[in-house]
């Protein structure tokens, strides 16, 4: 915890309501005052840079940051979403974004290599000074975000098994400023070639007579992760045990890094913020509406283009039943409010699925759980709103029939799509495919299909009661 | 970090996968083996038991827990989640439960108090030993869950402000196994009364001379939360400042707990979960499928029921244009597609608003901006899609006109509804309704109300060319 700001107790939030961080900023850069708009930029807090930074346009976000002392434009992309922290840097020239690569913290600097163009990325690793570094900015880029490998620090305190817990402590006492970001909970004991040995509690180490070898102090053959070891199986090792960090080691057991607890928890988070987008239909990483109006267009309507398809086929389903709709026009009211409907009913029963699946409270195998969970269920609910629909559309027209129809065809559709709903992402996850992103329109197409069927398909066999 | 235990090499996952451990506990409890099932619960993985309770009826899972050792029981609802657990604990004897709630780790007693009916949870705090304890879960228990109060440990290390360096590190030696599972990384110094005066760095303390008082090496008068301090204040001071923890006073500064970085974040996560919940239609908390099915139907058709009158509102609009829909049949295949292409659009700038407002790059009061941004957007996306479904109309009734209505009426609906979708969550936030639960449906009540009209009462104007 850093010593409090005297102005600790006035409201930072309060204060910042009622300003325009931004006008002030577009202003100066308008008259060519980059170097001014960069400095005061830099004096902002994070909350104002944020959103200072959200509404300005591309080419601003990028003259502001080249402004900026590599050290200050590290410290702003890094408040940034990762998404416009990567546009600004492509938009850089290569030398400047790699000045500012080289004082990013942590894993920021591959996190943000990994999601540039390849070429982009390229240009900037070939304007490294130090080869060394290129070389594993380039290695870790290459590892998926939410690996091992991708979710790790490298900067760690290791020392030699030939070491004392004299020379640890004395190391640690006097290289105390660059622990003291690094959150140094455990120090690494490795081997020849850095493989790793084992691992030495700050408790132990304090407590043991200085001269005795780290060797003796240390727990050996540590569990240990692998860099390829991905998302699905760090959380559930985390899970099984109160973990605070593992080691992080290459196939040739090499110690590489360290993943912590906290990093696995914010991949879950960040797993759970794209599900919530995937599901309305937000794709390809996150949108920000300072990103080009063209890219914004292009990834909505890489949803929407399916959709409208899908959507086609469904009401298709309506033009083969025009001489019934012909015949009681009623229906037609009907028709968007019972596919509707079913559509809620079963993106609820994908939600659950969905939050089960992620909790690793089902397995993707357990249909009949499903059946049986999600039927009654369903049987119930189709008859609530069946009931209530059916008694509006019976006494609407005064037809008992028309709200059999109706009430029939909701009640029936209500059942399958809960039913589906629930089995939908547990398919898809065995298939490999996300079922945040694809279970909605599955789901909808078919409900809006059979939805339209049932109500058409009863009143064509009753038609001469409708009438 | 735990010594490993030596046959974490082994893939525990792919194992668990292959069995069914609710299976052999069931047959135990029908058997009326408790104890042996309990026995055999206990000695599960955390995934084995999670996956177990979940598969478990509430009575069975109830005998199991009420057979467990308090401390193994604390263990099992530890790793459930946070609903289960809490029917769990309302289905037990209230001893029972009194005799697990005095062995829970940290907050988690009084964040499982919270969520109970008022009159089991007082029937627990009636039952506990240590008055002074129920006081304390009370009063916790009192607090919102996403404020400082709720989400702060209240096991600290602090001492008075007349100790010196070397009584607390001889305390914080003795005592190593109490602070060990604390994971302290400061030590608090009060005056009388336990008013909060002061944060000692164990750094400092460990290279500070031991004889001299405390109060020279704290850091004096530091920054602190409120117990009712929100969420949203929260979130933005650990967002300002790179804090670990902080400490949590009450009104008379007495300090109560400590609130870390980790407990916000998790917090924040928590808040993402509800959103995607909410936004799928699933209220009152999360739904597993172990619960009674009474409470699952009623918790759903507490959506389901008005997103029906919502609905009957919607199509009474193509009630009031029977006769057009009867001249032009064929009109009734596109009602449906417009309404749901355009609530599709609009959904994605809703997803896009709530998440701008998440992360603080939007303030509620940005109209402008949105009708803007999203504005352009729809003229685009709008054009695109009227263009393609427009097309396919004119072709397949050969007739240009059909073309042209259908076409338009995407088009202009588009536009509308990603204008409504960007507004809503912000119009939402700024009444304090949660934006996740209630944009989706007003959406789609508008856009469904303004498809339906539009493409109707476009038709009707041309209707001589479309017979």
């Amino acid at each position: 915890m850093p010593p409090p700001p005297p102005e600790s107790t006035a409201d930072p939030v309060e204060e910042l309501r009622d300003e325009r961080p931004w006008e002030s900023l577009a202003e100066m850069l308008e008259a060519g005052d980059a170097a001014g708009a960069a400095r005061e930029l830099a004096d902002l807090s994070v909350e104002a840079q944020r959103l200072a930074m959200a509404h300005l346009s591309a080419d601003s976000q990028a003259t502001l940051v080249e402004s900026l002392q590599p050290e200050d434009a590290a410290e702003v992309l890094e408040v940034l979403p990762e998404a416009q922290a990567v546009d600004i840097l492509e938009d850089l020239p290569s030398e400047t974004a790699a000045d500012i690569l080289e004082v990013l913290r942590g894993s920021t600097g591959s996190d943000f290599l990994r999601e540039m163009d390849a070429e982009d990325s390229a240009a900037i690793l070939a304007e490294l000074d130090d080869p060394e570094e290129a070389e594993e900015l380039r290695t870790r880029s290459g590892y998926e975000w939410d690996t091992a490998g991708g979710l790790m620090r490298s900067r760690l305190a290791s020392f030699p098994e030939t070491a004392t817990v004299g020379d640890v402590l004395a190391d640690l006492g006097e290289n105390a400023e660059t622990y003291a970001d690094m959150d140094v909970q455990y120090v690494y004991v490795t081997g020849t070639e850095g493989v790793l040995r084992g691992v030495l509690r700050l408790r132990d180490l304090v407590m043991a007579p200085r001269p005795s070898p780290v060797s003796r102090v240390m727990i050996a053959d540590p569990v240990r992760v692998k860099v390829s070891d991905d998302f699905e199986s760090l959380r559930q090792l985390f899970d099984e045990k109160n973990y605070i960090g593992l080691p992080v080691v290459e196939e040739d057991g090499v110690l590489v890094g360290v993943i912590t607890r906290q990093a696995v928890r914010e991949a879950t988070s960040e797993h759970q913020t794209e599900d919530f987008l995937h599901t309305q239909g937000i794709l390809g990483g996150e949108e920000l509406r300072s990103m080009p109006m063209a890219a914004r267009c292009g990834r909505r309507l890489a949803w929407l283009g399916p959709n409208i398809i899908l959507n086609l086929v469904a009401a298709s389903v309506i033009a083969m039943y025009e001489d019934t709709l012909e015949a009681v026009i009623a229906l037609a009211v009907f028709l968007p409010i019972v596919s509707d409907m079913s559509g809620c009913s079963g993106n609820q029963a994908v939600a659950v699925s969905i939050r089960e699946l992620t909790l690793g409270l089902i397995r993707p195998t357990e249909y009949l759980r499903i059946v049986w969970k999600e039927g009654i269920l369903g049987v119930v609910n189709g008859a609530v709103l069946g009931l209530l629909l059916g008694t509006i559309a019976g006494l609407w027209k005064d037809n008992v029939y028309l709200g059999l129809v109706v009430g029939g065809a909701l009640c029936l559709n209500t059942i399958l799509s809960v039913l589906l709903g629930g089995m939908v992402p547990l398919f898809l996850k065995r298939l490999k495919v996300d079922p945040a992103l694809a279970s909605g329109p599955i789901l909808t197409t078919c409900t809006d299909m059979c939805g339209f069927f049932l109500v058409l398909n009863l009143a064509s066999s009753v038609l001469s009661k409708l009438t």
